[in-house]
């Protein structure tokens, strides 16, 4: 039995669970230890009350035989579809059809698969430093994707690469860097995509922790971007939905690729077919409270919880800046990006911070080279926590 | 952009799509008609009570911070974790280690992205008439699947191939014959899996329907089968789970393949590297259902469900016969495959069936190239449209 040559290019372990195994390591030595979490960028706000009686509801239907709901369609049910392009797009002047929406039970899962519709042979660049799922699910599958690096000069935005590519992967709000791309960054990108025929692959699940109401939220904003740009979105960060799991892809029908015979194939109809032989859609009960997150109560209670998170935020920015840190993003993220203290490597400094502080954080190296020297704290938690968190830090680090 | 040109060689439309759209051209035709639904193999009784009393349970923690549950393990909850080891292997004398079980949120995800972890070039067979996502989603990935052939001679229970190949896709209980491999069928198999290094993988997504004891439930009932075979289980037919999304796969640390050096390598690093990157967990309230699944009460309630669907599974074989059709299954799984009325195509007896019984089907071609000429209702159904749409049957071509 043969197997996929490829994942021994791989660094041994995902990011996520090589934290994990350092945080428990260090725990079994110090098993008094309090050790505060700042490292996945996992909600900690319980769900919101209106999707938790859309989700009770949704399991009472799936209990009797009148209501219960089997298998639903592959694309996700209309009342999720619907909401989707009222709220995240008609409401902000873009026009997405209902066909054009893929429900499914998360980003990590659509991010991961979407590259399933490129060529082995396609060129591929993501921004550097990036979520670590672009990079590995193109290794995985043989291509070894081009890295376009961020760094202080660029502010972590930096701009189209010279050389053209068949698909570029861009994250704003980003994640892990908290810096956002304004409209004329994208204006940049659509232009570039245009011109040498890239697709943009638009992840924008953090776009929710946006109040400068002049930023974009989606790259449908731009013109030209439903000839040229996927874009992804998520509940996980926007409702609290990391275990719960739902998340939707945008894949206009203008979007095309190029088959061998040099024929223009509709990126729409590739990733349906990809989406009905291979998911078969995500949980009924999960859709009820995705579609919840959309009424008035459900909205304005995750944007509290929004809110809430982004005031960490602010407390982060302002706690390590007062330690004497250099810092990026967090102002329309949920993720502060600092520069480590005295210059020492990122996993160093992750271990430094959970032994002085107890306090994990993710390393920058964990998302790519230029990542290396810098270090992710994420707004996830209690305020009691961040409050704590930042004390310990301006002790060991002020 | 240049597209993966593997999915040209696909039809047009996976199989279940393209019944949808036929029965939905005949409903607008014939407004008036009350279709009954023996298609696709979708449940239609409620959750049991014991599941919707868990899920309720897991939204109300979830809606509370000191419960709430954000990101799970990738592989899966502990708590249902140990269900599956234990109902599932333990019970049959089977010893499974935790983390050789992958909970996911459906068989057919799994089925289609377990080939992920072979080599572009291994030789994949399947058995003919078959479940097509086997098939699909090797196209899709540039292989073409070798097609081994069942038939009335074999009972559609073919014999492992001549050549050696380094994958084999085998289902039993069988989708779409409802026909299951004995022990002797499955020795057979793990003999011949051992002696030509080949993985078999073992879909026993309808094992819950074997009433005859002596039959296994697992591949790893068979000595040696933990050195060659990964197996599929999932929680749509065993407790209704079809619009929940519940499965898992088992991936023993004892199989391996060789990479390019000729080194062996665990399937089970493979997979797990692949689940932890692209995947993020089955929900947790699905989760907390699938556990509630093996409870006592759970297990009652759902064994008396596939009882009930399983007495249709009688009432249709016996009704199909007196009809004067030769049958096949339907004794182990909730599907009768029947030899097509005066050796019709199995698309004409498709449209057949429909506009005269107004009883949807599906056709054995759309399962491979064996299944033409015959054709699979499913006994998921409601007892009166059972009967209904048997006494249409007879009166149509008794």
């Amino acid at each position: 039995m043969r197997i996929n040559e490829h994942y021994a290019k791989l660094p041994a372990s995902y990011l996520f669970p090589e934290i994990g195994r350092r945080v428990r390591a260090y725990q079994a030595a110090h098993p008094d230890a309090k050790v505060i979490r700042l490292g996945i960028g996992d909600v900690t706000e319980p769900l919101a009350p209106a999707i938790v009686e859309a989700m009770h509801a949704a399991v009472s239907e799936m209990g009797e035989r009148a209501t219960f709901k089997g298998y639903g369609p592959e694309q996700g049910y209309d009342f999720l579809i619907d909401a989707i392009r009222e709220h995240d797009y008609q409401a902000r002047g873009v026009d997405i059809a209902g066909d054009e929406i893929f429900v499914s039970d998360g980003s990590k899962c659509d991010s991961g698969n979407i590259q399933e519709i490129f060529a082995v042979a396609a060129r591929v660049a993501v921004t550097d430093p990036v979520y670590p799922v672009y990079v590995d699910s193109n290794v995985m599958a043989g291509r070894t994707p081009m890295l376009i690096e961020g760094n202080e000069a660029n502010g972590f935005q930096p701009e189209p690469p010279k050389e053209p590519v068949d698909v570029v992967y861009l994250c704003s709000p980003n994640n892990p860097t908290g810096t956002v791309a304004t409209r004329t960054q994208l204006e940049k990108w659509v232009a570039w995509a245009k011109a040498n025929d890239t697709v943009i692959l638009f992840d924008a699940a953090y776009e929710g922790y946006i109040s400068d109401p002049s930023l974009p939220h989606s790259i449908y904003e731009i013109p030209g971007a439903k000839d040229c740009a996927i874009e992804l979105r998520s509940f996980s960060k926007r409702a609290g939905f990391t275990g719960v799991r739902c998340a939707f892809m945008v894949v206009p029908k203008t979007v095309t690729g190029l088959d061998p015979s040099g024929k223009r194939v509709s990126l729409n109809s590739l990733w349906a077919r990809r989406h009905t032989t291979k998911f078969n859609g995500a949980s009924y009960v999960v859709q009820r409270g995705a579609a919840a997150a959309y009424s008035p109560a459900g909205l304005q209670q995750t944007n509290a919880q929004i809110a809430f998170y982004m005031e960490n935020a602010r407390l982060i920015r302002e706690g390590l800046t007062a330690a004497g840190f250099t810092i990026f993003g967090g102002v329309h993220a949920p993720y502060v990006w600092l520069r480590t203290a005295g210059g020492a490597t990122s996993w160093d400094f992750f271990d430094q911070l959970l032994d002085k502080a107890q306090v994990v954080g993710t390393p920058g190296a964990g998302f790519g080279p230029a990542g290396e020297g810098y270090f992710r704290l994420s707004a996830f938690n209690s305020r009691a926590n961040i409050e704590e968190a930042l004390g310990r830090i301006r002790r060991v680090f002020g």
